[in-house]
């Protein structure tokens, strides 16, 4: 686990020691978790950042009606957390569970904001990161508005190559606020005329 | 000019120097632009900060078909750029326009980036305030996805009081994602029945 969290973190082009990567990985608590599993529950505040070294985690939020919309899928190699909770202390809205078996690198708050102070270049990466969460959610914000369907459903096989498999259909149709009906509307059609 | 933003920036709890809030204010360029001026071209690459003093602008997208999708409504005391494009020097997907006459200052890069480095504390609001705009958009995609058109337009009027009478209700519509007519409907509906 901590392999695979090292290398990827080498591939970063961080500009960080072996020493700073070291002392990262030792921060991190490893956690393996089952499938359905939940790592943060709504109402609770957000200690931790995660990172998925093995498996899948998404974020959801249960509406008013009882529905559930998923705000982001987690696969191996990213990172998560409820950045909001997280720096405010305050409950989150979110839920984070486990939508496989999942290996998983975990920092509490005090020590990552040590490493952060510590290590100036993984604060600027910490910085890129959030910067690029902001980028992404802007850019679904405006799919959303603009892109049909289809397109939006063309976008996500292109940003989650491979996922489909690892997804429930209607949770696809959740992320992309369409309904299973449109979705499997959308499928049948590009079955009978793939586009690619 | 100077005096709003260092009266806002005072108001912001950072533990900035007078020193430091003199630093800051002395990078900026001050500029007045008139309503409809253009401040960031889709296509160009996004060199700026830019703090509202007093006016209003706006950030949007055109779609493939010539359709106008709005952002972000940045009114007076609050702060817009195209962080992406900033970022990265890569071309800017979005327009930023002054929607009335505007007085505005303006940092770039350049200048910014040494404010960063020489003043931690700018920098922890500047990460503070990038996290904000994570949670907003996030909390806007929700909302999307979530609530019913008149729900969005209720949160609408609490998030941004005041707006309606500065910004053309086509606008409104065009952040709600809802037709200008679903719009019209659901004013003349809280007009006849009023919430609050």
């Amino acid at each position: 686990m901590l392999a695979i969290f090292e290398n990827y973190i080498k591939n970063q082009n961080l500009a960080l020691s072996e020493e700073e990567i070291a002392m990262i990985t030792a921060a991190a608590v490893e956690r393996t978790v089952s499938k359905k599993q939940i790592l943060l529950q709504a109402g609770e505040v957000c200690r931790h950042k995660i990172f998925i070294t093995r498996g899948f985690l998404r974020t959801y939020r249960i509406g008013a009606d009882g529905t559930e919309h998923i705000m982001q899928f987690s696969p191996e190699l990213n990172w998560t957390t409820d950045g909001e909770s997280y720096t405010h202390r305050t409950p989150s809205a979110y839920i984070i569970e486990a939508l496989e078996d999942s290996q998983l690198m975990i920092w509490n708050r005090d020590r990552f904001d040590t490493l952060l102070q510590t290590i100036p270049n993984l604060r600027t990466y910490s910085e890129q990161l959030i910067s690029r969460h902001l980028h992404l959610s802007r850019n679904r914000l405006y799919q959303t508005f603009s892109a049909t369907p289809a397109e939006k459903y063309a976008d996500f096989l292109q940003t989650y190559p491979g996922i489909l498999s690892r997804v429930p259909l209607r949770m696809v149709a959740s992320y992309l606020g369409v309904s299973l009906k449109t979705l499997t509307r959308i499928r049948q059609a590009q079955l009978r005329h793939p586009v690619k």
